[in-house]
């Protein structure tokens, strides 16, 4: 057995025989390169213990999905037990790579881009890459993979398995990102829940959920826990902040690299123009958060004052600051306005809108669609089942008064930001 | 209070007015900076989970010398712990830059350089930086700090306070990089060691130790924790093999530099030519562990085949592979040269040879002599003293028969590395 | 200092001069027995770690108590918290004491001598005891002590922060329960609550409070971990059935007295025939949950077959069963009926029923009124509130959806219970 | 699966349908009966939360049997192994009855009636009892399982899985211990402890070890852990110091019954008459916690001074203090007399004398020998062996120089006890 330490799972086995599948795809180049991209991007900038990465969490998945397996193949000898039993190694690996196609600087790179990462993700396991050789090399095969993570593939169990409202994916992320931020909310009882998996069918279809006795407690305590990650974690507002703030560095290094005044990583200016190609894709495999980073110290020294000035703020954490108060808007571009013209900066650079939103019994982080789904499929597989000794199931919210609430609740955040120096003259009193 | 989440202390809290110094050395670019300079190196490659920083262990030391003050304060009205409350301040900013003049990559990046980092720290807070301009707007004399961090200073009480067996530093390092590895080693029993610390006179001179019936288990406790701290995580193989081969790919920069063949971060260059100058400073604050991570992927592409093997190497984390068995060094590097013919990679590059040591009583780290103290002083220093209720104080080693044995034990390593695929053949055997 | 461990607080300090006072409380023979009264009663039939009791749980709101006033104390130097300060000593002492008048197997006893446990407090608090002494010794009106519990104390201030929906006490058993029980539904981020605490004026009224920006999450979480404890753990049905089970022995006890045809705790007979006295008041200080189970073995061999029967159950942990099946209430007493013929067993020992509400956002445990408060008193005292930064103050279901919802929601059960071996035959059909 | 919560292990699964047995020994009454005898005695007198009782403990040891014979058989397909799974449910009932035998206040009751708690063991398992019953009734041979726990069971693999250094009962206690008293001191890493388990052979015979290049650490620790526990929570002398009034009070009622002068538990006098036999053995079964506690609180009002005396200390903790001082003992007895003279207590009442050795490396608690088992056999079972990957075994402290230290070292006290009110008269001076 390959055994890992892991801060959250402790130890995350892995059989060197039987899953020597995985292994070599965690020596994948692609793989490895997980460990330069941050899982929670700027997170760091308000919880400074979030360093943690996209590869730790990857490996958490695949041991949590094990887990799953192992359990759900405990209860009884069903037909869709043995389908998910055998199907073990090309469900764990799907787990593994369900997010090998994360960039540096998450959403901010995809906004430029416009291409989702769930698009590389599909590209790396498809296209010319190790990933792609070493499933073959087991006699996976790679389209197989990539159907279960974009949840079109035939056995619906295994789809459902890999992602639904109570995945591995979601354990992983809940616990890590409470860990590592030390935030606290995020926790829920992770050995009961999986003590009370339970598979089941709901109008003919394969559905994982939970005991509805044993496990309605803990199906509510972990849409909480979610719910409290949203708003305290995923939309802080430091966080959001720096999180716009590069979206802005990017936005003005595309302006100029319009007019050939900036210097930029190689391999994005290709995607930039070419998109996802089998070459760009390569490319694409080389960058990481370092490479920003060290393109951002460069830009440091641009001689375009806006882009050294965003950088500088950047690079100090001098972040933009959310105005709290109320304020009349008209007036607020009016002040902005004024400065600009003092300034010389656009009035754009000024006022900074930030608007997101997710449901926590639903989760749109950020509003971006997934890719390659329709909106009715996904709403389906958002319900957490609960299944009664006689395998009768029923929705969460259904039975419980908190979710129901929950859910029909949106989280939303609408700020505006500003420039710490100015804001005390932009909404016209004390900051 | 500002309140910052922290995976190991939970909550760190400074106060926003009598702490305000602390929180705007934090804002420094210089202290900043520790957000991309990792911790443990390349201990990520072993223990994946831990990509923690200096940034958040310096916050940690800070907190825990406020604790530690804290409880001293309580213990009695001594004159030397009205000397040590009086210089809260000054000891807990030292205590929060002790590290600030870590640069990237670290020992490796020394070997090169031949500046330790310990020389980057008493420059960055001497010399023309905003750490410096922030303790001076404090009334904070900079070379006071400087002193209390090369243990020149003249209150012996804050010199012993912040550098000892049982200091702020070694307390947050163990525990953070045990959490952090998942390793499990490195644990202590945190609160009770602050419960029974103790304060008073050896030999004329103030020592900081823990009561002797109550803190006889812990001080063991927290030796032994180190002590396998040191075999197991920061001399791990695996580790090592990384940083050597690190090593391997700046001496080889450094060779291609003089001959011109390579391109090299333009402020390491500087630094490499002029030694440790006000500018070079300045060049040294933005080196941070991304710019050697864009250098690595840059030298992929080198026309020198060595230092593009080594890079891809590294990158792909194809380590060198230690030899555990007992070779014959004569025959070894007999083979060595047969396949240093055959493939034109020079024999230094086929056997890279480590050795390392460090009592875990005395801890040097890779025998590197700590900068500006002598010998005698820093032995003085080392030991762990158990006060009686009488206020008498015994060595730790004199009443501790484990200790004893820990003192008079090396950890020494001597490990021989080849690239795998020439294992099997160098050996002799199967690998 | 005087460091007690614990296992949820770790380390309890107090001080050995300053709170001296504190320490003799503990020392006096009422307190000391409240280590023989476990904390939780019969959970430990259902959750066998959990034998945890009174005395440490007492420790651990003293300890908490502490620690909220240390945190007030360093919010501002307003004249509210003067006052708390001031009287710092006068409010541990009573928090340390508010369960002091808890007797054996807590709620079946109440239930048989019609006197509850809060009378007992007061009792001992007022009456002629070492507690009493204790004291007075010390310049401490017990009175105040009294008042202070019963809530009719003049300071607001006090009262508020002894007891309250956020208060040391709750807050400490669903820690100490959750962990004990290792029912894992109970943790909430302690430290950030404390870290978070406010208070403020409320319609010219005192109350504690959290920060609104930084507390809505943890007060949430904080109510909604008490809702899953009394679903999961205080209202377990396993748990209830043992409680049931007690109740019916003692009553059967009591029928025996009347006829004088058992022998009983020679204290409880005193108690029964007499009421609080001063000589029952020593009586019930030597009453513990070992007496009980003494009895409970000599009952196993009384000639009365009923009670024999019930103590064997109790000690074999063969409990009566609750009945998860809709049944037809009039066919069951009929089923009954016929046992109870056949077997000699009268129908109320055959078929027991229970019925207990809470409101998580209101707490009344098995509906029994609180001594001494009125019903609008305790009401008020309820809500928790949220003080944003100019000081205003807003009650959390006016600001949180989610606790709008727990506060209407009912926590009702009513469960009915057979003996095992008669399940089947009442409910005529398979168990 | 049944899952049982619990605070050390979380979760705790018997499989209801291949391993009710297990359930069903667990629903014996002699089981049953373990839930009201403490696992530490008297230590909750020190360290309050320690109220765990052997029958949670006795659950942990046959849960971490489970997982050791599961990690096990997945090592290799090793006959002796084979031999391993074949016999789990023996095994694994061993595990679960190995303290059944315990008996309440234990070393002092072990002390009055000569009969060690083994003894008892042996006789519930093989005497007319429900736990016999049920072992017969799943067809396993009661005498096998008293053999494995005698160790002279045929299956050499079994003996050493049950009872070894590294074996499943110590492995629980020290955790649970640690956990429960908030001591600190004896956690180790138990998942990988259980990672790193080999078995193979040395000199002909099976032995359970750790693999030796990943289990050196762990081995130490865990040897340390036992060490420390020793000294700080299982000879601390407050603990000790009750267990020797305890004892006192068994005495001084002993010398009092054959006066008749004294009301004894019924069946503790059958069994200081009659010994073991079938019907004392039905006598024990009754003898708990709690009736000792009862005959306490009776005995306060004894007409003998001394045993009532004696009794309020225990109760009011008031126990006898430690001479922490160098004493000359003639002196001491001196002064007793003395005061014997004035105050009427014996002189063997005044001074109470400990003492009680344990080597961390061999475990002779209190120097009682194990029943039935030679001094050798123990010894060779005590040692600790680590596995090289061609199965070659070292003992520990041929390759551990902290071991051979800790081996040679004997954790020995001697103390001595005098009433707190008389300590300063009999040490002559300020206590």
């Amino acid at each position: 057995m390959k055994a890992i330490r892991d801060p959250v799972h402790n130890i995350i086995l892995f059989n060197k025989t039987k899953e020597k599948l995985l292994l070599d795809l965690i020596d994948t180049k692609e793989f490895q390169r997980l460990r330069r991209i941050r899982q929670l991007g700027f997170s760091s900038y308000t919880y400074p213990g979030a360093e943690h990465t996209r590869f730790i969490h990857s490996l958490g998945v695949a041991h949590l999905t094990n887990r799953f397996i192992n359990k759900i193949s405990n209860i009884t000898g069903d037909a869709l037990i043995n389908e998910l039993v055998d199907q073990r190694l090309l469900i764990t690996a799907a787990a593994l790579l369900h997010d090998i196609g994360h960039g540096p600087f998450s959403h901010a790179l995809e906004h430029i881009t416009k291409i989702p990462h769930e698009t590389w993700t599909l590209a790396i396991i498809k296209g010319e890459t190790e990933v792609n050789q070493v499933l073959k090399t087991y006699g996976i095969n790679p389209w197989e993979v990539a159907e279960l993570i974009q949840r079109t593939h035939k056995s619906k169990a295994a789809v459902k398995l890999l992602s639904s409202q109570l995945d591995a994916d979601r354990m992983d992320y809940l616990l890590r990102d409470s860990m590592m931020t030390g935030a606290g909310y995020g926790t829920f009882d992770l050995e009961w829940a999986i003590n009370v998996i339970r598979i089941g069918k709901v109008n003919g279809d394969i559905e994982i959920g939970l005991d509805r006795e044993k496990g309605l407690s803990i199906a509510e305590d972990f849409v909480m826990a979610r719910y409290y990650m949203y708003i305290n974690v995923y939309f802080h507002k430091t966080t959001r902040s720096a999180e716009l703030l590069v979206s802005k560095i990017f936005t003005r290094a595309l302006e100029l690299l319009e007019s050939n005044q900036i210097e930029m990583p190689e391999g994005l200016a290709h995607i930039l123009k070419d998109g996802i190609t089998e070459k760009t894709l390569n490319h694409y495999i080389n960058l990481t958060d370092d490479t920003f980073w060290y393109f951002i110290r460069l830009w440091l020294s641009s001689s375009d004052g806006i882009i050294s000035n965003l950088c500088q703020r950047l690079i100090k954490r001098k972040l933009y600051k959310a105005i709290n108060e109320r304020v009349d808007l008209f007036r607020l571009v009016e002040k902005a306005n004024t400065i600009s013209k003092d300034t010389g900066l656009p009035v754009d650079y000024l006022i900074l809108r930030d608007e997101a939103s997710s449901s926590s019994y639903k989760d749109y982080y950020l509003q971006e669609p997934k890719f390659g789904e329709g909106q009715s499929e996904r709403e389906a597989s958002e319900q957490v089942f609960l299944f009664d000794r006689g395998g009768k199931a029923e929705e969460l919210s259904n039975i419980s008064d908190i979710i129901r609430q929950i859910r029909n609740k949106k989280i939303h955040i609408e700020r505006i930001y500003v420039p710490e120096e100015f804001k005390a003259e932009i909404i016209g009193g004390e900051a």
